[in-house]
């Protein structure tokens, strides 16, 4: 009998399906405000403000966004219906211009809207929310299975430590490193999960303890720089990451701070994990060396939450969003499909022949 | 021919010698504030509200202090200026209870005090006067031999990172981690240093950005946690830190951070250097494991300098202000006597030798 311990989510469908309800994550964690869109004003504001983040809770958000929005339309053929859906999308994509997982959406939504032609109006707006809940139950499995494959290689009572926010409110559920967190909790596994508070940007701090808070879970803030002594203290069993890209060798981009975590990890005998959906795989890139860091302003280092600055203005900075963790310290790949382990470039290949085989 | 380029200092006494001049390191990096004192109220104040900090920095300031307050008595015979002495220092005393500095410093001009009990007070003000300049010319040399013997380890054009703030404003001038960069740009070393930011308080950020960049030193500001990236991309030549208490072993506490950067430096093949005034080698203390770290509140992570709180109010935290390097990840520990080399159970032993062989 396991209980849901998940009462939060990025975004959902209201009970009339009128609307789209979005978790404001940028009042997080000192209010917890859902907002409710109807109009495509508000939901491009949404996107656009990062109301909503997570590439998979950003595309999420989206097809929902389309389906509320033209849900309303009053056209009456495919033709109207379908220039205006055409209007809305370009629109909408517009939101946030480097979200691959936002065009992503809203194109399989116009390739549903497509597939759709022949039906009467009523019949399209049908097959459209159906296909945004189709989107975030898809999403909701390869969640669900990364949290199993992970849970599989955890045991009860175990210390875990993650990095930046690679949670429920990043996706439709679980999230991904977090995914055996809330799987494992809804058996009774108790873990103890120290969270990095993740410089900048703060997401650990922001939105990691809060989600993991909210489900009831023993949750400790640490400061990025404390990590080692976390794990000194033997507090530590696994470490649990996401990752944004990772290329054919296993070399895997994540959050700025997860490579130097990996490091630690190592040196203290800690398994370290790395959470991707095959869809984050990329068999095109050979190495991590090939993969480009986004360097971002160093205001964000030195201004960004502060009440005043807090170093000289104009300092030199130097501030990558990412960090790219040399495989030879990763212990395991877990993917929707199975748990990779090294050498990488044969494991990952097997399963990408695996997910073809069991198409 | 070298130039000087300390232009600031964390306290002096001001050309008529009527009052000692503070900086108010609150204000820092937004504004440079030297604060003129001349009351004990104000003194203690200072102290207090931590406008000056750094162990050898508050014990100038207490003794410069005390002087520019009994400068300022009436009493006509030793007696008389012998009570008021012990009321203003027992005063300043109790601006900073944890401070082992502030009572070592007002001992001292007590002790001087007391030796010159046969004189005119207007002479014993004197001495009590010189006394000051003594202790802090004293730390300067500290300083100064700790910088030419770390200087002895670097080349021109190295890059450096550094961890918190060991500069010139945490003691009388040059500091102990700062020294070499300090003393190598007066001979055109040109290093290029990176300084951790140092969550939560922020040192480095606030305190050793700014001093840096005060003297024209080439300074770049980083998270904590993107140590290794800087590290991986090879900008990094040794690591400088300093420490506030080191075991006979050569384990070295110091500022919460600085274990985790010394595991990545070993794993970089960098060399990590503590700097350590022989004031801070406790051969009393066997190894890091009976150092005692103090534990914070949790508010200093996800409060302080933050215009919201960036955690649920009321979260878990693990708030520890120092940790403890093990001694195999220290290069060497380097004094103002020497170089100390592993295995440091015999070369710290041989410090202490050097330096009674040397009075």
């Amino acid at each position: 009998m396991n209980k849901d311990v998940l009462t939060v989510m990025a975004s959902r469908l209201d009970d009339e399906k009128q609307a789209v309800i979005i978790l404001d994550q940028t009042a997080l964690p000192n209010e917890t405000v859902y907002k409710r869109h109807t109009k495509k004003e508000s939901i491009w504001q949404a996107i656009n403000k990062l109301e909503v983040r997570g590439a998979p809770a950003i595309g999420i958000a989206a097809a929902y966004g389309i389906f509320v929005v033209m849900n309303q339309s009053l056209a009456d053929d495919f033709i109207a219906f379908s220039e205006e859906f055409k209007s809305v999308k370009a629109y909408l994509a517009s939101s946030r211009p480097t979200a691959v997982n936002l065009f992503w959406a809203l194109d399989r939504m116009e390739h549903c809207l497509n597939s759709n032609r022949n039906k009467p109006v009523s019949e399209i707006k049908l097959a459209l929310r159906e296909e945004a809940e189709t989107i975030r139950q898809e999403d909701e499995e390869v969640c669900r299975m990364i949290g199993e494959n992970a849970l599989s290689l955890l045991k009860p009572g175990m210390g875990l430590l993650t990095h930046c926010n690679a949670g429920t409110i990043a996706t439709s559920k679980y999230g991904t490193a977090l995914a055996p967190i809330y799987l494992g909790e809804e058996r009774g596994y108790s873990f103890k999960v120290f969270a990095d508070e993740t410089r900048p940007l703060l997401q650990g701090a922001r939105l990691t303890t809060w989600e993991l808070n909210e489900a009831g879970i023993d949750v400790t803030l640490i400061c990025d720089n404390m990590a080692s002594v976390v794990m000194k203290n033997g507090w530590i069993d696994a470490v649990l990451v996401g990752c944004d890209r990772v290329s054919a060798n296993g070399d895997a981009a994540n959050k700025i701070g997860t490579a130097g975590v990996a490091i630690l990890a190592k040196e203290f005998g800690i398994p370290f994990y790395v959470h991707a959906p095959l869809s984050t795989i990329d068999m095109e890139t050979k190495t991590g060396k090939d993969i480009e860091i986004e360097l971002r302003k160093g205001e964000e280092i030195y201004e960004a939450w502060y009440v005043k600055p807090m170093a000289p203005k104009g300092i030199k900075t130097y501030n990558p969003a990412f960090d790219v963790t040399d495989s030879k310290y990763i212990t395991a790949i877990i993917t929707e499909k199975g748990i990779a382990y090294p050498p990488y470039e044969r494991s990952l290949k097997d399963m990408f022949e695996k997910k073809e085989n069991s198409i």
